[in-house]
């Protein structure tokens, strides 16, 4: 068996984040740390996918103001969200001006964008390298569930998709301190649930899977990591994967959850918390950048969780395959 | 403006190939180059989804079975399709233990899946790596058009679209004498159509900017090349091309069109010819990859187009975006 992970020469800054992110994730616990918060999740739109695909340019365009750069200056964009045929990603290019490779590993794909960004640019096929993805609560309760207007009720494992955007800008001459050192490519896991609202027990396998090979090829204890930062396993999920990983001799002491960080569990009738492309985007795009530039976390293994199914796959009956990428970020001076 | 092309430093060698054709594809041109052709394209499942997952999990099987490697072989599999959530392609993966990275750019998934492929190998991140794509001619039509059962009758500048599955092993060790030199990244276009029907006519566009920027990058005329082979603008969409090039000073006298290559137009009721993320994947699998491996082509600029819709797009009255990528193929000895 191969090692599934990449060891960058030079490890790869991460030079700049913007997020974008929707009313009910802007009044979360992470609310101080976004660059942006909408008023209204249609945003004057004719549709939430509209809105969605507005949403996306926007968070492409700030990153590339707050960068003081123009399209011209980068050299390509990985982008994907949740959307069919990811349209919010293939509509944002649409104005972006960028060339587009489109990516697709549902709520995992920040960990791909993040990976083949690196590879870009620690190969040298780059300088600059955007990488960006999107949700929106309303369109993908449409797309994989059922549409807002039913007022179905939600089961007690289901998760809320974030409403938001997020983009960061990878800079090989950038001297940021906070770096993507390595990273690990997950494979495809199926434990045979076939529940579309239970997100969290999908994709533990793939997080676990991805974990265990990045501690044996990297020959690291889960302490190496100040956090250790799963992508959407929400509450229960966080808790199983915690459990797993103790009965094959790993002990997660240091261990959070996007989807736990960005809602108010109490306040906010979230059931498991947050899921969705974008719930790891925006906290790793805010808070967790921001607290590493700040020095407060110097090793962050980060493990974006994606849930593999469709409609189409979930109605005709089959169970839903998961896959994680992780992505390991370190403070180096 | 950056430079949209990658030169590789050690020409990336396309190592092995292996093509399951649909049955209306077997009794085409092509046929005797295929590796091998279905009876039945549904493969004796309940669905014509579960076919194609059939389908794409057994092309990969077969070239690691030609290539004598097993899954443990392979660093990575990039692979994509049409479907919702590329799911074609998280099934098959599920089945084929490889480190899995997904990606969507629709008929230009193939080029996206070499651009990618390369850059790992020529960078040292993978010896190994597996391009894979699919389509289904009923799969498809019911996602983004109609379902077959309706019978619509089908408008003149409609493509068919392949059933079919290729993959592609790329190996840094090989001795082919077929090696990727240079590859460009395509930039998303727009000019307003909105007929899914008019495929070749949305991707145009997108085929002549790619083309345009290699060009340009490279420093070379369209003459360098022995072939240029488009994806599937099929008939109109390729004459189009021609003339909309010879506008900008791109005479493209060597240019021909996998979606035309791969049916007999007059005997197979196709209209425009073919298309679909394996229209491509089929004709240089086998075909084309024959034919430089034979010496008959020693230059050929492989130029995949895909139309970055969905069904919701459509219904929504959005215009339809494409994209192209540019892959660059030489006989080295």
């Amino acid at each position: 068996m191969k090692n599934q992970t990449i060891f960058f020469k030079n490890p790869v800054p991460v030079a700049e984040t913007a997020t974008i992110a929707g009313p009910k994730e802007g009044e979360g616990p992470l609310a101080k740390y976004f660059h942006h918060i909408l008023d209204d999740d249609l945003l004057q739109q004719k549709s939430h996918e509209y809105a969605e695909i507005v949403m996306h340019s926007a968070v492409i365009r700030q990153l590339l103001n707050r960068a003081k750069l123009t399209a011209g200056d980068i050299d390509c964009a990985f982008a994907g969200d949740l959307l069919d045929e990811i349209i919010s990603s293939n509509f944002a290019m649409r104005e972006a001006d960028i060339p587009f490779l489109g990516v697709y590993n549902a709520c995992a794909t920040l960990g791909e964008c993040f990976l083949l960004g690196s590879v870009f640019i620690d190969g040298g096929y780059a300088e600059r390298v955007v990488c960006s993805v999107t949700s929106h609560f309303a369109t993908a309760e449409r797309q994989f569930r059922y549409p807002l207007e039913l007022g179905s009720q939600r089961t007690p494992l289901s998760q809320w998709t974030v409403t938001g955007s997020a983009a960061t800008l990878l800079d090989k001459n950038s001297d940021s301190p906070v770096k993507i050192t390595c990273a690990t490519i997950g494979k495809v896991t199926d434990y045979g649930i076939n529940d579309a609202n239970d997100m969290g027990g999908v994709m533990v396998p793939a997080a676990l899977s991805t974990l265990n090979a990045h501690l044996n090829d990297t020959g690291r204890d889960a302490d190496y990591y100040d956090l250790i930062v799963t992508g959407d396993l929400g509450h229960a999920g966080s808790r199983l994967l915690e459990k797993k990983a103790e009965k094959i001799g790993i002990k997660m002491k240091n261990h959070t959850d996007c989807g736990i960080l960005i809602y108010n569990r109490e306040a906010q009738d979230v059931n498991q918390g947050g899921s969705g492309a974008c719930c790891c985007g925006l906290v790793f795009n805010s808070y967790l950048y921001k607290k590493m530039r700040a020095g407060e976390y110097k090793r962050l293994l980060f493990l974006p969780t994606g849930a593999l199914l469709s409609k189409t796959s979930s109605l005709q009956g089959e169970t839903i395959p998961a896959i994680s990428h992780a992505i390991c970020f370190e403070v180096t001076e």
